[in-house]
């Protein structure tokens, strides 16, 4: 299987950036990108976009033909769409192109613009990521979260301190990613006391709506020998996995398959077991969802998560440090841009350019990006 | 290079279908296909879906997750958007998966439910295919192929009359094809009558809005082989190319250059030449569109497709057989589903399957599916 590495990244700033529009954010992380990978636009081969509410919330389909546009060029470009999942998606392909040989060299694409709808339109729109059955019981997607949460609590005895932990954490990393959309710390009293949103997740377990996009640069090790190109970082592991829709319909409510069968895969690809694992960004949308995700990518076990963190465990410095980026809760979360996001976040920590939230001695990262409920997992092992 | 065999194929009734959701038409199209290729399935390793509209017309995203629901598998379900190319764009991706070996087979769906809105909704929701300016200008898609129209009627001195001839022939055909949304002929006096859209465009110069949905089971030559399965009809040549959004970017408005590049790319893949063509499948949104695919495809000189028509040089029988499934304009354009329906109507050709629409002797088919005004281009090229 060909390497592929990661040669150049850019992400804009994440947040409620009232003056971009979702065209200025990919043309932003194109331009930025370029830059980083140090290249011009006619070297690029193939083109993969991820982008989920672009048509629903501004009736915008079709951005493959948008970023032809932008840039100035005729090779295919993709666009595809897995809810929150869209950005790891993007990559996913990309990966498997450079791989197979069809193209050389991909520039992938996460973007999304969120903030220019009240909240109930973009509540809405988001819903369309879940079963018929459970939008038409009145659920939204904080519900279907606090009914994981729950079963969680009940399976484990867990607390709603446990998950206000994980925010604390979230936040904590934040202040260090000039990046981000919230770059001060919270308590775990500030997130006791904040609004109950769907019990038991209070406003402060969710992560927040989003403006923003990432732009990464993949090539095949030959391609980037022979144009002398920066090198470093591979993705060595690219898996993607479903479940079904609907709660209703699963086996077990106290993990997501999804997860852990994208995370076997993409470590038996990379040939890594856990304990090589370094760093993790982890699709945490709501607390219990990083909680979940620690067990289901197998680095601790069932029940066992959320007992850690109080430890210091899943922070900077830690045994197994967990969204330095600040994660989705601090960093922000434009859906399609996310699992964009989190493998820049990876390619910085095994480049040693993470600044104040390096991880010392990275050397193997992993990503995890879900759509849904975990409808679709996309995991990605990124070494040095 | 590895074969991709066409090995199981299905299509719904297109039309307006007010007693069927984009789930029941996914659902029909899933089961269909997986009885015509004998399979079940949990033999598919991969899955590429098609839509444009779901998430803005129906709050539907996250489609892949559904797709795993109905099959009750965890492989990877990808859900591509290219406007109107959308179905072919999934049947290029699932082609390159199997040619690269990283799966054996696949099932590509193409789906879109579009009667549920009213007109002028799914109107500005299609316009998501185009450009900024050109919606903030008031256009619409019959107002930009008019526009194309208008130039080639100026370039090439063709005239309404010229177009309607598109369409009188392929509603001609669609009386044979039982899926078709229109089974009766018109007359050239009739569309000429029809209401005026956009001048030169009539009504009758316009594909429909529709519902329906198509599915193929696409597979590797050895996969075939070890199971047993139906073969003969293979994809040899496939391949997509990009242009600018917005006509006012483009160089030229008498031909649409994607279209003419993934061309080459697909026939040369193939290794066939134009004269080789027996019979093509042509995104005729509009009567122009398809005069203009019939010179981007080589199939005419530019500025000449016009004047065979009359000649009957397109009809079954004729030299050129084009749309015989009676095309975008008479067997319905659900747009989604547009891409693979031509798929399967190039497959029944080469099967011998299309009964009193069947083209004799047909040994090559190739299909082109464009989204918005040949911003997206998707050529494919089938050999028995």
């Amino acid at each position: 299987m060909k390497k592929v590495t990661v040669s150049g990244i850019y992400q804009t700033q994440f947040g409620e950036l009232w003056d971009k529009s979702l065209e200025d954010l990919i043309t932003e992380s194109i331009h930025g990108c370029l830059i980083d990978s140090n290249i011009d636009s006619s070297q690029i081969q193939g083109v993969f976009v991820g982008n989920m509410l672009g048509g629903a919330n501004e009736n915008k389909e079709h951005l493959s033909s948008l970023i032809s546009q932008i840039l100035h060029s005729q090779v295919p470009v993709t666009r595809v769409e897995a809810a929150c999942a869209s950005g790891g998606l993007a990559i996913r392909l990309a990966v498997s192109a450079i791989r197979s040989g069809e193209i050389e060299n991909a520039l992938v694409i996460g973007a999304e613009k969120m903030t220019d709808l009240d909240s109930q339109t973009i509540s809405a729109g988001l819903m369309g990521a879940a079963s018929e059955e459970e939008r038409t019981a009145g659920l939204t997607f904080p519900g279907l979260y606090a009914l994981l949460a729950q079963k969680y609590f009940n399976n484990f005895h867990a607390q709603e301190k446990d998950l206000a932990l994980v925010a604390v954490k979230n936040h904590f990393h934040g202040k260090f990613n000039p990046k981000a959309q919230f770059r001060f710390p919270i308590s775990t009293q500030q997130v006791l006391n904040s609004a109950k949103i769907a019990d038991p997740l209070k406003l402060l377990d969710c992560s927040p709506i989003s403006d923003g996009a990432a732009a990464v640069f993949l090539a095949s090790e030959s391609w980037i020998k022979k144009h002398n190109k920066k090198n470093g970082v591979f993705i060595a592991g690219s898996a993607q996995a479903q479940d079904t829709l609907s709660l209703s319909q699963r086996s077990s409510l106290s993990s997501l398959s999804a997860t852990k069968l994208a995370a076997q895969i993409a470590y038996r690809q990379a040939g890594i077991s856990k304990k090589d694992i370094n760093c993790v960004e982890i699709h945490d949308c709501f607390t219990i969802a990083e909680i979940l995700a620690l067990e289901d990518l197998g680095l601790y076990n069932k029940g066992e998560a959320y007992g850690h963190i109080n430890e210091k465990e899943t922070y900077i410095g830690g045994k197994q440090p967990t969204n330095t980026s600040g994660g989705l809760k601090a960093c922000g979360h434009p859906v399609g841009a996310t699992g964009v996001k989190q493998i820049i976040e990876a390619t910085l920590q095994l480049r040693g350019q993470a600044g104040d939230r390096q991880v010392e001695d990275a050397l193997v990262a992993v990503t995890q990006n879900i759509g849904g409920t975990g409808g679709t997992a996309i995991v990605h092992v990124l070494t040095k």
